[in-house]
């Protein structure tokens, strides 16, 4: 598979919220997923593995009520591509809604997604 | 100046088309900058060096009327940024009007840009 088909995959199994199924049939095993910043109560910004992928995406799904997902591209160069997401949640422990944006960045290597970047605002 | 003040100014700059004021400043003298692809009657998709960026600008800008520009963004993350930038263009040579989306990703070093690559979908 190329990489743009890969990429148009990946945006169309995340717009239908399967994310699950992305992962599993998109990513390596060995996927390494890298926060722009150290999430709160987090030792690393990186993530190593399908495994702690997963286990970082499951944490979120139940720290947050997701009024709206949307998410745009891909816009593919050799072995990487970009996508826009944008998010309207709710902090179940605050409880506090708001809008974030963040991009992505994906590298592709033999036909599977094996590094996540996440581009957003931090603080500090 | 952080990744993220640079970002945001180059954002600023290119949404008032100020693009070479934005390439004058914010840029290093040794920026690579990298296409998806090979342009049409080019022979690499790399161009290196603010003289040859400038350049690739500059023909652009002759090939294409500019009906509206947007730049969304920037994200950051670590020393890169990521922007997205939406054209309604006529490509001069052709008279044909299409719209593109890409997306940026952009490096900086010493307080300047040293690389630009840009995401879109290619043919072959």
């Amino acid at each position: 598979m190329s990489t743009l088909s890969i990429a148009k995959k990946y945006v169309e199994l995340v717009s239908a919220h399967q994310n699950h199924v992305a992962l599993e049939t998109l990513f390596s095993p060995d996927v390494v997923s890298v926060e722009a910043g150290t999430p709160p109560g987090g030792s690393s910004p990186e993530s190593r593995g399908i495994k702690a992928v997963a286990a970082k995406g499951k944490q979120w799904m139940e720290n947050h009520e997701v009024h709206s997902a949307k998410v745009d591209g891909p816009w593919p160069h050799g072995d990487r591509f970009v996508v826009r997401f944008s998010y309207d949640v709710t902090n179940k422990p605050s409880g506090k809604r708001f809008q974030m944006e963040e991009a992505g960045l994906f590298t592709v290597a033999n036909d599977k997604i094996v590094r996540e970047e996440f581009f957003y605002p931090t603080e500090g």
